[in-house]
This record gives structure tokens, sequence and C-alpha cells, in this order.
């Protein structure tokens, strides 16, 4: 997407250094900072301390440390292995090697299931060959396809999306407000925009999509606390696109929609049961809640991947995360001198508790937006558009 | 109420420089100052900054504000008017530029109810009186009896809410997770503690009057964006007096609603209508939805100033104030120095709005706990302890 004009991406492969970049999003908005990750470390550094976050650009990440395993092998890890630098014609590595340097890829957030999904795609493709060339380049390749399939169904789900809010602009009623046209004022919460997502978004998507067809709408941000990944990086992006947007406190959307000023909320997921219920950033239930309350369309943007084909009770079966209690007690913003600093709030000695993500039953749910379509959020519609996975 | 084995209010008449002192909440959790307010400005100061916050404390500084008037006359603006500084036997300030000052006080913040009441409260008791003496001694008497009625109203509301603990601890089955005992949880959002009303709280008083009693309790402490008054405030009035909390996002609520980890809700409210809809700090309605949700009582504690028996629909007919962006886009904390300073946190350019309040409609409220009792949300039986505003 752009900024500042420029084409950007938050993972791309350079050809030039032959690395794998990365926005590291800590430091945004303030500072766009690029990091180039060359080894397998740097991989799980980038995915552990959150230089990039987001359940695909995780996987996408994942991804590339698979072709890191193999293009800049670490001597120790390799220790007991075959491997050879001194020719490249007789370099060679083992199975065992690349499956370790896999798993340690896998538990740097064992709970993103993207993750290890992106990480064994790369790892089993690189395994069907012996030759370490073919290796390297079959992992590059692999990687890289996962990047693009993100981004075209990404691309798919703001098209799909876009539909539902053209709908919803092209109904005069809804727009109207003494006499005068309005524009359409969409909520989300978190970022489920392309800094997660390789390009487009999942949440953002049909507002890309709807902004760039000359639809007239407003974004309302929910902050996103703790880590505020909705002021930083959802406002972000949209300013840098261009789109009309506001910052409001998580505490805000009721009201906003108890008087008439969303018109449709759209939020991502990070795992959906086959039911339809909605694991996503703690505090996504209370507004699914607030929109049931006022008859507000809550819709779910998701690719396919992160359905859990296996779960039918996300409240009792989906594991919720508990982070650094600091997450909370600390805000990191910019002082008066432009210093990126963190500010204590909390009394020193208050506990504090910091649940990562909560569910949103499916019966608060209108519809999934996804990369086949759009679907009600029950079973059997939604295997409508993934009848493959009916008798799984 | 305690803190650091001292007994403090956030407001008192300080008897040796005749003067009244309040401490200056914007600097807590983490530094505990004292503002001497000696004239009428410094009390418009102290409302407007919010030095002093919570509808209770903002009547009763308006309440001392006039006694300021009085006592600390301000010779600009009593200019025009009859005044003589010079003997203090021929003291008089004319009612005209009594009640210019008073105008002034109320205009300090304008949509709240209790300044209005408390200062008009004070004025109309002086105004019986022609003699400057009369005056000031009738302004001081009056501004000093709303403290300890604000003070004894919230102990009432302590004793009828400990009431309700009670009865939920008495709740074997309630009390029970895996065959042992547990503590009760109370959830609050915002702070309608004794820094908001001079002594107890309303709806902390329940917790300070259960804790005091010997039961076991724990507090989830919202942390109430943009302000933080949760984290700063309640979370340090609650470890001044020893009681167990936990400070979580404002987004956290409903998840520990759907796990059982909340067994009651208790929050204040700003204004509520005859008819029992609730206006609070902005997030309140959202919790209130998660606990209806899931089945968790959800209370109101309020002193009945707070009803504001003209109003029978709150979402329709109470106003939101709207107030700075900047409470949102900057945060406020300690930096490692130790000094408190404010942090940016969205991009520089992305716009917040930032309405302070939201409306809970009745139905989702379990009842009231009101210095004459409980009761449940609706008119009838809100009356049954008001009797007296029926016919109003």
């Amino acid at each position: 997407m752009k900024v500042d004009g420029k084409e950007m991406r938050p993972i791309w492969f350079d050809l030039k250094s032959q690395t794998v970049k990365v926005i590291d999003q800590r430091l945004l908005p303030h500072q766009l900072i690029v990091a180039e990750l060359k080894t397998v470390d740097s991989v799980i550094e980038a995915i552990k301390k959150m230089f990039v976050r987001g359940a695909p650009l995780i996987g996408a990440t994942g991804a590339f440390g698979v072709y890191n395993a193999i293009a800049y092998p670490n001597y120790a890890n390799c220790g007991g292995y075959e491997y050879s630098d001194s020719d490249s014609d007789t370099k060679k590595i083992s199975d065992k090697y690349l499956k370790d340097e896999c798993k340690r890829i896998k538990d740097a957030r064992p709970t993103a299931v993207n993750l290890a999904w992106g990480v064994d795609r790369v790892l089993n493709a690189a395994l069907k060959y012996e030759k370490y060339e073919d290796r390297l380049k079959i992992a590059l390749q692999e990687a890289c396809a996962i990047v693009e399939e993100e981004a075209d169904n990404c691309r798919l789900i703001g098209e799909y999306g876009y539909q539902l809010i053209k709908a919803i602009n092209q109904n005069k009623e809804l727009k109207l407000v003494e006499g005068k046209n309005r524009r359409i004022n969409i909520l989300t919460h978190c970022n489920a925009g392309w800094l997660a997502t390789i390009e487009y978004g999942t949440a953002t998507a049909p507002i890309y999509t709807a902004f760039d067809r000359g639809i007239d709408i407003h974004v309302w941000v929910d902050e996103t606390r703790p880590l505020n990944q909705g002021s930083r990086l959802t406002a972000w992006e949209l300013g840098k696109h261009g789109i009309p947007h506001t910052v409001i406190t998580d505490n805000a959307g009721g009201h906003l929609m108890q008087h008439g000023m969303v018109d449709i909320v759209i939020v991502g997921t990070d795992r959906t049961t086959r039911t339809g219920d909605v694991a996503n950033k703690i505090g996504t239930y209370l507004k699914a809640l607030a929109a049931y309350d006022n008859g507000v369309p809550f819709y779910v943007a998701l690719p396919s991947s992160t359905f859990d084909w296996s779960l039918t009770d996300g409240v009792k079966q989906i594991p919720i995360e508990e982070r650094d209690p600091d997450e909370i007690r600390y805000v990191q913003g910019l002082d008066k001198k432009g210093n990126l600093i963190s500010v204590l709030v909390p009394p020193e000695d208050s506990n504090a508790a910091n649940h990562a993500f909560d569910v949103t039953p499916a019966r608060l749910i209108t519809g999934f937006i996804t990369e086949r379509g759009v679907c009600n959020a029950y079973e059997e519609s939604i295997l409508s558009l993934f009848p493959e996975y009916a008798n799984i």
C-alpha cells in the first residue's frame, strides 16, 4: 500500500542483498524503521519482540525464517550435521538441522496458528529436494508464494466487503441526515490492516477498496489498549493512504452506535471456529454486544486460513493468551523532545492482568467476509463457501 | 479515608489558615500534592483543570468558592459594587457581586449538575443575611454541611451495598471453585471513590465496607481511558487502603465475565433519569451489556442528588460532553527518571474524538444503591424510596 506515495509492504525479499526485510512496527507511527532479517535468530527475535504482528504476517515471516535457515545457516546449530561453507558445490544441510531450526521458529509464538502453518509449508517443500541449491531455491519460492497468496486473499476480501459498503452507501435513507448526504461511518478495532497482512489488510481491505472507488467514508479507529494497535498502526495506515479517520477510546463505540454514528463494524480475527465464534483482540466482544444492541451490522473479515475447523465452541475451546502486565502499566509514545519513551500510568505497586484476546459468540456476528465471498456466522452458511471442510 | 495510615479527604477547610484545601488529583498516583484555594479564581481553576473531579466533590468545591467570594473578595470584580477592605466593621459585599461571582463558578463546568446545586445552596443561605460577618459565617457553615452530608450519604451507600456483597459471599455455590472458597470479584469503572465524593466513594463505598468487615474481596479496576481515572485514582485509593486489586484495560471486562471471574459490577453515575437510565463515564454502557449478557449483577451506586427527576429518557435527553481530543492523544505517566510527563500515542496528524460519558439504559441495570437503600432500575421502584419526587 502507499506510504508517502511510495508502494510498501510490511515484509519483502530484497533482491540486491538477498535478504528478507520487515518494518519494525514497534516504532510506528512515530518512526518508520526497516529491519533486515539475515538469520533464523533475527526472524525469531522479530516475531517474539513484535517487530511483526498479525497472523498472516507472522506466518510469512516464519516462512522466510526457513529460507534463512538454508541461506544463512547457523554454524553452531549445524555443528553436528553435514554442512560445508567452503565450497558451494558441496554445500549440504541435513534434514535434522532444518527441522530443528523450524521448531525453534515455531516456538517463537506458539499460539499463532499461521506461524506453524507457514513454517511447515516451506519446510515440507524444501524437504522434497536433496540438493542444497534446490532447497534454497524452493524455500524462497514457497515463502514468496505465501506472501502473494496472502495479498491476493486480502484483495478478494476487499472486493466482497466493498459490496457491503456500496450497498449501505446506496441506501439513501441511511445516508440522509437532516436531508443531507453524509459519510459512511465504519468502526474498526485493533489493526487488521496491511501491516498485519501484507496488502490491503483484512478488516481494512473493504475500507481501502471503498475509498479507492470513491465512496465517501470515515473510519472510527478504536485505540485498542493495551498496545494501541489502533491509534498507532491503523491510524497511521489510514492517514498515509489519505482516508478520513478519527481515533476514539475503546470505551466510545457503544455511545457512537447509540447515536447512529456507526453504519458498519468490521474487525479481523485471530482464530474462528467452524460454528462462527471469533477470537480477536480483547474488547471485540464488547463492541459486538453494542452493535447487536443497536442493530449495527457487525462483520468479521478473514482469510479462510483463520478458520480452525476442529473447534465448535469458541468460549470454551480457544485458549486466551495472557501477556506481560507491563504492556498495560506502561504506555509508549513521543515525549516533547521527539524521543520514543514509555511512561508508567498506575501506581508502581498495583498489579495488572493482560488477557490479550476475547471470544465473540457467533450469535452477535452479522457475517464473515472471506476470500470466497460473504457468509453468515453459522456452520451451514460457512460451509456453503468452504464445502471441502464439511466432513473434517 | 486512610492514606499511609493518615485520615485524609480530597477537600477540607484548614482552620489555621482559614482556607479550603484540596488534593490536586492530576498528579496522582505518582505525586500527592495539596493545593490551597484562596480565591474564586483558584476555585474555578481547580474545577476547570480537574484538580478536583467527581460530581459531589465538584459541588463541594463550588460551595467553598462562594465562601471564598465573601472571605477573599476580588477587588477588581467588586469595583462597581459596595465593598470596603479598610475597616472590617463596615465590610460589605453587594448581592450583585456575589451572584456574579457564583455565576462564574457555575460556568466552570456547566454540565456538572452538582456544581450549580452546591453553589446555589450556599449562595441562597448567605443571601438571607445582610451583614458581612453573618454571610461569611453562614457560607462556611453551609459549605461544611454539604461536605458532611456527602460523606454521610456515602457511608449509607456503603452499608446497603455491603449487604449485597455479603449475600454473594454467603452463597456457597457462587463462592466455590473446584471445591475451594474463593474471593468475591468486583469490577468497577472509572473512579467513583472517596477522591470523587469526600469519604467512602459511591461505587467504592460497598467495597470499603465489605473489606473493613472482613469479606475476602478482589477488585478489577478498569483503567478508564482516556484520563485513566481507574488505573490512576481507583487503584491508588484501593492500594492505600490495602484492598487487593488488579488493573485491567477497558476492553477486558467482557472476557472476565464470560469466564465467571466477575461476581458483581458496581459503578457510579453523573446523572440518572427518574426512569433509571444512567449517564456515567464513557464505556459504562459496554460493561453493562457484558454483565447483562453473562447474568452478572450490575449495580449503580449514587446519592439521590444525582437523580435528575425531570428526565425520562437518558439516551435522548442527557447531553454528552465532548472534551479536548488531546486527552486521548496524550497519556500522562512517570518516565524513567521519575518525572511526570505526557507522551503522544497516535500519529501527530490523526484526529481524535473524546465523548466523555455514555448512557446505560435502565433495562441493563440490576439496581441502584442509594443512601436510602437498594431499589430496581425502573421508575416505580425508584420512587418507592423517594416518594417525594412522585409528582414532580
